[in-house]
């Protein structure tokens, strides 16, 4: 079984910037961790990173064939990104929204998610622990069908 | 450590109306399961029910003291009750919020959470799973705390 | 045949205050006269009357597999009550929705009903006499399946 | 007592096209059994159809002096039409607003009614027998005038 | 003279959580001066509380006839219930709304008030004794009648 | 100089239903002074009156080349007719509005008019005696051209 | 008979700036020829100018008990004072709303009138011509009363 | 193979009015052509034309059984005719909705189009040439069913 | 102690026009018994009205330093001036707002507050004696502090 | 003459995944037909596909000097794209907008076209060959030019 | 060279109160050595103040054929006022508009701005520096006409 | 102290096309102009310009720890890039933002920003000399730290 973990703007500066406040766990930090985890599982994880929209949807374009489950964190292109949602929606590939931050207790136009009604599943306001949960939750999915 | 998972309104026909269709898991099934990896993990875990608004508003008020940590399904609540979000804020608690279907797939007034804002997180498109993802990062943000 | 007449929020003030200006029918008035016609008809009816959205609710989980048909007059609930709405479809039982009033006649926030998409057919405007309505065309309904 | 039932738009293919589907009743099937019903309560009842907004308007103004109570079904003008309800509303005479389907539960911009509130009392969602029902309601407010 | 105060959702909590921040006063404080307050006038005052929308429905439909005034406090049901508002403009006794806090100074949502336009008369933002005010107002609109 | 002056929907009962309410004056009556009025100025009036939409937009297209000015009241369609606006913009003829009554103090969907912003100029509220004064604003433009 | 016409802000510069493309009618040029035709009919007219909205109000409020009818353009405190509106509603003398240009051509924002329903009638379009329209039907409908 | 090609209102001005600006092509100009080229390819091509909504709902109804296809310009009724929509899709025969502006250019209520949601195809912006790009697609989508 | 009671647009023809209907009480007579009763409890009241939004923005401005706290009826400016909402937010003297009526029983418009979100309370429907409960309660505020 | 065709994101999916569903014609069948067509007219045709918005806006920009028309489907950046919007107006070559689907078919917000007014025709719902049209009516607007 | 620097209501208070929070400076201190930074550059620059909205309009009124440029801060009226949108179209005179703090970080009313579309050019949130850019910017306006 | 200058999409064409109409004053000219006036003042100043969305969200993750200021022209994405928002106010550099016109004057869909809530400071409408001022005006932020 294989998953890809694709993961959108702006996310590389986590843990670098301010870890006074934000903490020091950087993207890497938080993907090794989900590895260790799949890898227990006996699921290959590869990842993906990118602030350019075209590139993440050529990425689950090229996605297509190769993996059997996505964990997706859009970050801010959730709410803007027509073109995510018909390349998760048309890829056919069952994908898992995860959101580190509850974007409910956010400006409202983080309220909304475009991308979401293209996945299966979402799971937000867990910090970098959601993406284990969207593992777990996705390989759960998985087995089901 | 101790933990109330409370669901809303209709959960009861859960498994029982149309089983060729919706699958023949209970809301019982789900929390005799969730119970058992609850108590697996040494937390005591209390379940709630009610169809009314007020009772769950109630069971919240009455959990202050009592419990470090909410799993909640508002059911259709969620999209309408402000008292369910006062409740939520109000408690002290941290709660989880979580929803067995993807809500963004259905009607569009299902997409406002009003209940969310007031969790610190949320899980939704997992079917009765959820409950043990919601309960895993619940415990992982206990333990964090 | 049998079919459950459900009654919501307020309704039990019916004819008893200001009857010079609303008339000297109740509740029970109405009520009457559509049991005896039902009853006529060989239609066994039962009444169910609460103010409260949840006892709504669970009256109507619990018509499953008791009711060939239900006429529902949801009052304030229809215009806010997504909990209702989903515990109509969720039922399976035909449903009829009945106002008193004429709704697009009052506040525009009336206009909007969040049960009647969930119910087969509604009559409103004719006063009490709309619950005969309800009957006899929920039991043409009934005989056509 | 006479009684005039009018058709808005599009009625005339109800029961030719596809009557695998949507049956063999067509709207002169329903106005015959509408007419049967009607002259056995010793009513006249007339009928007027017209693909044309302004010809039921100018119809609905025809009636004035010669009718006691209107039936209408609107169709799709039911929506955009306020020369309909102006008529309506103008006319004076009771009226009870029909639809052969529940609009609910199709596309929002038909949730929306411009003539409801011109007439006394609305019945929807009984197919063609919503006819006969308009009728024995309109007979009932009639008679309590 | 006889008022009865009516208080919604949540209210149970206030003064017993985090005191340091909210103050000691709970509810049963500002009603026991309220009462006081009352009495010294010559005024009996009853009071009444649920979490339950419904039930609070119920207790205005029941004042009929026994009371001649009501102060009411629905907190999060002011912004959502159309049944409480149908209860306060329907049992024809003349109630005053009262907030604890100014609701204009906290999210959008709350500056809407569906309860407001069924009541004489608001009072708002003077904390507890904001109930001491609405009483005497409402005394004052009860001697002008 | 030639005028054609346009009535739309409804209007043929203006005078004739209560007239112990509305008034005796019919839109013959209205009709009949502009014209006088018109004539004593040396200008020819020409009118048309139809409830049918498209009549009226086919009557604009007609008067290319024979009118110089038009008056038109389009009741409901003012408020619904994009037709109507696109004949009035199309023909090049300078055409006054006319309402009877003001519109602003009435329903809010009356406020919008489609139509106004394909004419020269607006008057409403002035009754009957509104029609003598578009005409004798619209000579104004015409001379003033 | 005494009517007293009243002109809102920025209507000072009319006829004053850019001649050659405006024209060169100033307000005073307009104000004559409307007090010239007035006079003649035996109306005794004052006028009142003002940027400010508080004078515009003070101005409507001290008309009372001393003028039969007002004129009034309110410029462009038509879209935005609700203090105009109150005061015209509440002087109790019947006022002509009056605009230069048809504002139906203009940006969406002045197809709004908060002042209009405050106001018997309304003329537009006609250019300074319109206040001797707006005159003329003031009179008409003082001398219907 | 035969089609009909349905023109609503305003559309016999054209070419006729302001030749120097619009060009002098005329609707039949238009069609002539369109005629021409659908003969030479062995396909009967018949038109109707009407100003009048319902007669166009009228055509549409008479087509059944007689056109394997139609090609409609509703010119402002795009916007505002949901008969017509409701015409379109219960008539069952393919449509190609033409409009010979870009109505995305033009003011925001013609963004709308109402009818295009029952038509398989749409062309604007083409001028009178756009019908012949009408017919080319719509045979091509007949020959590939 | 000291405190400025501020009114708005139009309160000078208070208890003048129509004392049939409106009751003969004037502003004058409002603000003398809410005089009275400060001066009773040793504060000393000023007052300042002005139908000028920008007087009022001056009065609180000139108000620092020199009051304790501000009773204010913004009258129509409540619903549109963002002027007076800074002035009072910018000020930092505690401000109540009164109204006279209950604002929502009355337009859609009235509903929405601007100057609510920077006072500290707000009374309404009270009629005159409004002023006395704001003063009551303003006192009971800085009393607190 | 040289056209460019330019393609959107998720385009190269097309008639690779799920081909018994979505028909087995990939972009490059497509383009293969559209490139036979036109050049057996003599026109040059170049394509460019990208799924990066940005990489779309600079192609367009490079356009300039060296392309007489482009037809662009710009897929899910029609709906979401200002900069597109931008390079299309900014760049001064005229171009035709086509979609393989009919989009007023599918979710509202694909109902809106930022793009659409920056070209100067539409062609969708026709499929593939849609680019065969797009290009038949280029080539028409730029001989008619 | 003379320009006119307009401000707004409240901005007299400025570095007045709470000197330690908000800074000491006050607009006299901006505006002075926003002159000094004029008159070096050789230009005149007169000041007006006013928290009246009218006055701001008759200076702007006022300043035709006296001022080659205008600065204004129209502070809380630039999201309400027509009138200054009116006056700064209407003069004829280039402005530039200037705001103290980045409007965009403030309540959501805050970001419409009704006066900029009638200004050249603007600068916000560079607090009392951005008078002098404003200046700088004007001039360089002015140079290039 | 160093500064990046960040430029949007579609810039590249400014002065290249229709020189006669938009002058030619290109990018690299502006750009030239505004670093030799921040050389002047001792300031290093890089450019950056991509028209791909996420390339501008990586310039300036990239910019933490290198540069004291960021001059951004978001153009196109000012209205629709939520990740250029969360790069900016991630990033912790202050920023100025601006635009070569006035927004204002253009669709009401360019009056929303999105990046300038994350921005300190803004400047629109003086063509390219608005970026020297912006860098005048940034340098004056800094200093003032």
């Amino acid at each position: 079984m294989r998953i890809l973990v694709i993961n959108g703007p702006n996310l590389k500066l986590l843990g670098i910037r301010e870890p006074a406040i934000y903490g020091r766990e950087t993207l890497d930090d938080i993907l090794a961790k989900a590895r260790a985890f799949a890898e227990e599982r006996g699921v290959q994880m590869d990842v993906f990173q990118s602030d350019v929209e075209g590139e993440l949807v050529a990425a689950i374009g090229a996605a297509v064939g190769k993996y059997d489950g996505i964990v997706i964190n859009p970050a801010a292109y959730t709410h803007t990104s027509v073109a995510l949602r018909d390349a998760l929606s048309g890829c056919g590939i069952p994908a898992v929204e995860v959101h580190l931050s509850n974007v409910h207790k956010r400006e409202s136009f983080r309220h909304v998610s475009l991308t979401a009604a293209a996945c299966v599943a979402q799971v937000m306001g867990f910090g970098g622990y959601g993406y284990i949960l969207a593992i777990t939750g996705l390989l759960n999915l998985l087995e089901r069908k």
